[in-house]
């Protein structure tokens, strides 16, 4: 079968074997906001239409394709939800020939009522935590996904803005202008993160960053990175990972940082590196009803 | 004598008889950062030269026009001060004929060491609270500043970047696209005031604004002022006014928000309508030694 990850800035597509195992894979910058004129069938067939011509007849999709803004709009699904559920849930796409099916985003609302949203990462925690009974999951990003696993089944979830957050605060603020570009600091961080212990003071810890700057004990080469430590320091905190095991999903650095800020927290972050969003489509098209 | 509030972005003049009165003003878009070649002298000069032609002969200047970047670069003094301590540490400004000289900033360090600075509020906060012994002050705005009063002095004082991330986040992320122009909402405000009850969960509190917008729970018209109202909310929480009068110092209508979110969390607002530069400028002018 053929898996693809498509989201708002990226397309990921994988020729998979019955046993998951990833036989090609392509990746282009063909997120959904860049297609033109909503011509996803077209984007899709150019990059898996190799795949196709070789005898894959299936297709199936996960991520912000299946948004209002994507392809096809498929209706999220509540949690709690496991593989089976979101395989029962699966949207048919009308594709050429081939059968082409895309999983459901998932639901959720915290304790105020407040909704939740996620399109795609529930595929990846899928990918990670096959066979997992209890656990926690963070996947870190613009907008970072906390996911709690009860039963073999995702139970609930939290989001958290901070990534655009940092780059909102770095981009349009006074505390950017002191910041330089160049590799991460890791003092800087660790400062950062260390200030985060005090949680509810975000925005005073915000404007700390510019006066340790002013005073010359915040240098601009550690600037950015100790808003990062910062802001990563509230999520972690906020998130109460202490004496539970975090698996983290994503990029290698920031999963890094995450994992700082977690162990710093009493939590024990475990770094995923399985390429999970293709574990996760293989997964629920195994038990997908393709006819 | 002549009192000038000159800051990053404004500059307003006062002349001021011996009571205090405002006898004249002039303001204009003159902030330090607007004047060309650094030419304050020339600027001052364009604004007040009638009143010194008309017999003025002392000038006091407060706000950023004495940092770095400003004319004179005036030395922090540090907390607690009162406007005795402020007036024994003016700094002459060579200015044509006129006795002229600048009042310093504020410095503080919170409870983690981390500086905190101030200039031009400590004027404003000496022009509301004379003759107050203790108390608490806030000046709202871009950077928020909360002051305690005590024994008649400013004893300590907080900054909140929360109106520099409100800008930033409106306009740097995902959140500003579901945001139209127009009056405040009241309602939406009240609702993301509620919201920030639960402290330390501001970037989680953050998306909810995007997931309540698209399930349809807040309207674009609310939206700009339900961020607003979580981050004022999240800020008054950390500033702790349960039990006392917090004395408010700025634009009446985020004065009206903020004293919404202080009744909140249990403290009594007074807005304070008085011109507080002009009478701070007055006050310390007064006990200044001018020769």
């Amino acid at each position: 079968m053929i898996g693809v990850d498509w989201g708002t800035s990226g397309f990921r597509a994988f020729r998979l074997a019955p046993d998951g195992t990833i036989l090609d894979r392509h990746e282009a910058a063909r997120g959904i906001t860049q297609i033109a004129d909503g011509d996803f069938a077209g984007c899709l067939r150019g990059a898996i239409g190799g795949w196709l011509a070789d005898g894959e007849t299936r297709v199936l999709l996960s991520g912000m394709i299946g948004s209002r803004q994507g392809w096809v709009e498929a209706p999220y699904l509540p949690c709690p939800a496991n593989a089976a559920d979101l395989a029962d849930a699966l949207v048919p796409v009308p594709f050429d020939d081939a059968t082409t099916l895309l999983v459901p985003g998932l639901s959720d609302s915290d304790e105020a009522g407040v909704p939740e949203v996620m399109r795609g990462e529930e595929t990846q925690i899928i990918g990670v935590l096959a066979g997992l009974e209890e656990g926690i999951t963070c996947l870190p990003g613009s907008h970072s996904k906390w996911a709690r696993i009860g039963g073999g089944r995702i139970t609930a979830y939290r989001t958290y803005l901070s990534g655009e957050a940092f780059a909102a605060l770095r981009g349009g603020t006074i505390l950017g202008r002191m910041m330089q570009d160049g590799p991460d600091d890791a003092a800087g961080f660790e400062q950062g993160l260390a200030r985060s212990l005090d949680p509810g003071h975000l925005l005073h810890h915000l404007f700390g960053v510019r006066s340790l700057g002013l005073f010359g004990r915040l240098s601009e080469q550690a600037s950015a990175s100790y808003l990062s430590g910062l802001l990563i320091g509230h999520e972690v905190r906020a998130a109460r990972p202490a004496g539970q095991t975090v698996h983290l999903i994503g990029a290698a650095a920031l999963c890094a940082l995450y994992a700082r800020a977690i162990t710093a927290c009493g939590g024990a972050p475990v770094i995923e590196t399985a390429d999970a969003a293709a574990r996760g489509l293989a997964i629920i098209g195994r038990i997908a009803r393709w006819t």
